[in-house]
């Protein structure tokens, strides 16, 4: 049940209309590792830094089981730098600063001791960055889970559809599905991406919750109505940490326990909303993790007689 | 069991990305009434048109056991018109124009052969109009539900927090409940609404499904990814009419009950955006209306083990 995660580990500064910060640990391999440690004991990373990055930061992902020898520090270079600003609808927000530094020249290396790999998250990265990491593992993963966003369908659309042709999974938000597949009806759209690859999509919709769908079927799981919302920032990484992290604990990649895998995703998602950073993942217990399952079952459970 | 609703009765011009009709039937109580005509045999309309209103929509209500005595139909004068335009967003638009016409001096009247009122329904209007139609009715109904909207909130803001403490339900966008609450928390926003007076709060929120809160308790209802929306006008009302519908058919106001009402509310609006205009649920079959609900309950069903 090997996993590996590919995306970055960086900093963040996030400012919401509720409050701001200037700068955080962030990045998509740093969200997606720490919410599958609550499910495998292991999981691999690939990723780059530069020597200003946090040590202790890093021995705490190593504590929470996550192994490094994916990970490149560069000595005398920077971490990657974005910074962002949401608006009143925390579901849309602007990119203020995008700081490659580590980031420019990254070519991923995947060790030897990550093989044989059974699941792999590729993180929102440049798709030809996402394509060397599957090219660098010899036997295809079991399965394989992509995270991808509207940039790269602007700018290296032709790669990311190279990219798509290799994953099981896709996740992206609503309207990177409506871009990506020039559709509006997500139900037309999903079909049209799953024609491109994926067997599964999962749509992304923050506050909205997401919908997964295969073939012949969707699923809708909903997001939790949060008493405070402090910063949305890697709730999609937190998702796909948890699903692909539930997945791999489990090893059932039925479509049922998909769906599970999705609330699993989303109940994460919702810790990590809760405060700047990935604060909320650092130090959960199963019995949080437990309860707010639950708060989703809850949340959509009703039993219906059919009209006569 | 008597049901009352009192709304627009009216002609719609409407533009979406994907279409455009020039005149159709439309209003508020036409969806609502329409809606719930499937749930009760008779219920009761409070509305005003002009003699342009073409008299066999009108036979084809009465056909459904909508009673018309509290129906005006002015002489020599207009219906109401309202046209609008979506965004690709369907979840937004933009009113082109407001004909009150008919409207513009409306009194509403409830005739006596209409009390006692057991379940009364205001349909978005002038909350100074909602207020008449309370004021009318001697003996309290056992169930009030109120639709409003951003306009009213920004003009007749104390008329509408005046109906909004004679009432049980309200139903609002995610907007308008922040607007109206003055918090960006959808959680705190309902708390701060049900202290205006509704014991309950259902927020409508389109393609991403509805939540229905009340003080202890919150239940999110999805709505259903269709293949073709073509118009979502008047789903919000044909929601209302589906949900007043089917609590007056079952009598029984429970929590759980309630959220039924919100999953057949939902179903109901789906036939809704399926076609420009009331066309769809002129001849629904209990069959189709069963099969869709299936698809509710099927689109949110996942059974779950908790982590160990």
């Amino acid at each position: 049940m090997s996993l590996i995660a590919v995306g970055t580990v960086a900093f963040d500064a996030i400012e919401t209309p509720f409050g701001k910060i200037d700068k955080v640990v962030g990045g998509a391999a740093t969200y997606i590792t720490l919410a599958a440690s609550y499910f495998v004991k292991t999981s691999s990373l690939i990723s780059v830094v530069g020597d200003d990055f946090p040590s202790a930061f890093l021995n705490e992902m190593s504590h929470r089981g996550i192994a490094q020898e994916g990970l490149q520090i560069k000595a005398g270079e920077k971490s990657f730098f974005w910074s962002g600003k949401y608006h009143y609808d925390l579901n849309s927000r602007d990119t203020l600063i995008t700081d490659l530094n580590v980031l420019a020249d990254f070519k991923p290396v995947v060790p030897n001791s990550y093989l044989p790999c059974n699941y792999l998250m590729l993180g929102n990265l440049d798709p030809s960055v996402q394509l060397e990491v599957i090219n660098q593992i010899p036997v295809r993963p079991r399965f394989v889970v992509l995270d991808t966003m509207n940039f790269w369908m602007d700018i290296a659309l032709d790669k990311l559809k190279e990219v798509l042709q290799k994953v099981d999974v896709l996740t992206i938000n609503d309207e990177e599905a409506r871009q990506l597949a020039q559709e509006y009806s997500l139900v037309k759209a999903a079909a049209k991406i799953m024609a491109m690859g994926p067997k599964y999509l999962i749509i992304k919709k923050g506050e909205h919750g997401a919908l997964l769908f295969d073939k012949d079927q969707v699923f809708f799981a909903p997001a939790l109505p949060l008493e405070e919302v402090v910063d949305p920032t890697g709730a999609g990484d937190t998702f796909a940490g948890g699903f692909i992290g539930y997945l791999a604990h489990t090893g059932d990649l039925s479509f049922e326990n998909m769906k599970r895998a999705v609330i699993i995703g989303s109940a994460m998602a919702s810790f990590t909303c809760e405060a700047f950073g990935p604060e909320r993942l650092m130090n959960l217990t199963t019995e949080e993790i437990d309860t707010r399952i639950q708060r989703f079952v809850d949340l959509v459970d009703f039993d219906i007689l059919l009209i006569e």
